[in-house]
């Protein structure tokens, strides 16, 4: 029987032998931008971290998940200009930023799943993660294109390092969704699993990197992670570009 | 019919369908280094940027160009040693990147069609367009490497963070040209095309980048490649070492 | 007839038609921490680099050569947690930056030729050679994981680098051993040869880099390799890491 850490509409988080799920259940902006959802993830990932018996964390979206149709509505909300809505802005960028540093810092081994459809903007916020396995089915969806919004920060951050500069402004300039072949070629991921056996193969792994020597694993994550200091000022970039994209409509 | 922005020795610039293109005639060094072509040419990209019927840009060298025999007069006249003549190879370089800045900050979509014999340092500056097609038979030739001189900034720069430190080491060692096949392997190019296809291609690519919307791409671009702020520190970096070694030999 | 210029138990080095042979006969943390080693290292590399007689350098490790053994020896006396003890890790990564900086800017083509079993972080010494040839029976252990403890600095800077953070992270966080072919497709060598041919193999290689004209290849490296500045301040953090991991198992 799992034990149940969190449960509400936007993610849950429980415990069973020894390894913690974490089901995102709706758009990880929805964490980032509601301050009790923000306060209660953020809880519970210290309460999992400092629980002697969970061993590490298995990160997965719902398979009926996709962010498409939030982020979209958050967009358009954001393009009726009103300051006070552009602050949303502000603070999602920002408050995913932290939530990512707080991935990047985790004590114990983090596997991440990713199913069916999905933005890249949510795809970006695994890239820190120590595995990524994708179902053989996910499709991720430039949906910031579509806003007309230059993808998020950690997008034009992290990708470029990942798959090089070139590469990563053909990604995010074109409309093609990415599917588990591509985005493993790409190196973007570890493994394509079958759907069905997505989450059994994440626990599998996290108790393979739970077995290695503590804290080898989230050491070489967070050193590997934190040597990229310039995030920090590349997100405010991206953060008044886009301001000043948004604000350009309102003329 | 196509309406002519420019036309003269070293360069071409037409709009035709909504799509200016810009045909380079001799090296991308003597647009860097006359006085008043660099002007010239400076002012019609603005004109082009202006032009609400202009779409975007391709960029194309003609079949008979090759800026070898260009690139070896330069050097060989740099190596006589007047330091007059040295500060010819600080203005080229610092020239080359204003160029480059320019192209990178550019408004609307820009791609690259790279045709038949070219120095590598020239295909460099091709580097920060929104799409790089090669035509078939293309050639990379690297030049400075006959010249007994390390590459320009823009390749000890951008090439290790397109292709790795250890690749791009390798390539700018090395004597021998580059194919297309072996260029888009290494991520440097979008897709090869037939050389007499390569300018209907890369007027496709613009239109289909041209329909995104408005100005996305363009932001993309300038988000990706202006965090990689220590360009111009390298850049001097760069030309002291070339300067270093051009006076060494005339000892 | 070889003309010896060291022959000591740590390495020997000799130069015979032109092209100088350093073999390491033990783990290279034998030369970065015994004063005396170190000393003899350097000197004689400088007296290497001054000989016009000697147009490069190939590196190579005896076929017996594995640092496990040496560094979990290491290791293990540092978990000893003696204050004076833990000085011995500061020395040892400072002393690897310092040699591996002067290997960077050695005036002269370096090949670096890796065989049979050796550690990860010793073959992290090699990355910044003009060439690198793996045998084809050389296998790279991950001897840090075994530790307990992250890569070295070395490692977890320059491969992100190389391979990107993502690829970066899951090689430093996974047991198994890196065979020749894994690391070709990795991109972390040049070529794969036969165990018999690996030496003549390096020297034809550096026979090659020499016709290139001088000195464009020591330049060219140096170039790529002095751009990436933050490694000093990566060092340090990645120094305390390790110190704070290995106090914290004394408590």
């Amino acid at each position: 029987m799992p034990e149940v850490f969190a449960d509400n509409p936007e993610f849950s988080l429980e415990v069973e032998d020894g390894i913690a799920t974490l089901h995102f259940r709706k758009a990880f902006l929805n964490v980032a931008l509601k301050l009790h959802t923000r306060g209660e993830f953020l809880e519970q990932l210290d309460r999992i971290e400092r629980d002697p018996k969970v061993l590490g964390l298995v990160q997965l979206n719902d398979e009926q998940f996709s962010g498409a149709d939030e982020m979209k509505a958050l967009m358009d909300q954001l393009v009726g200009q009103d300051p006070g809505r552009l602050s949303v802005l502000h603070r999602y960028k920002r408050s995913t930023l932290e939530l990512m540093s707080r991935n990047r810092d985790f004590s114990k081994p983090v596997v991440s799943g990713v199913i069916g459809p999905m933005t890249l903007d949510e795809f970006g916020v695994a890239l820190m993660c120590d595995r990524i396995l994708l179902s053989d089915d996910c499709l991720v969806r430039n949906l910031s294109l579509d806003a007309g919004l230059p993808a998020g920060a950690i997008l034009t951050f992290f990708l470029p390092r990942v798959v090089g500069p070139k590469r990563a402004l053909t990604l995010l300039t074109r409309p093609d969704a990415l599917g588990a072949a591509d985005a493993l070629e790409l190196g973007l991921a570890d493994r394509v699993v079958p759907a069905a056996e997505l989450e059994d193969e994440c626990r599998a792994e996290v108790l393979r990197l739970a077995k290695l020597p503590d804290p080898v694993v989230a050491a070489t994550r967070k050193l590997i992670f934190s040597q990229f200091e310039k995030f920090e000022d590349h997100a405010e970039r991206s953060i008044n570009m886009t301001v000043q994209i948004l604000q350009s409509r309102g003329r």
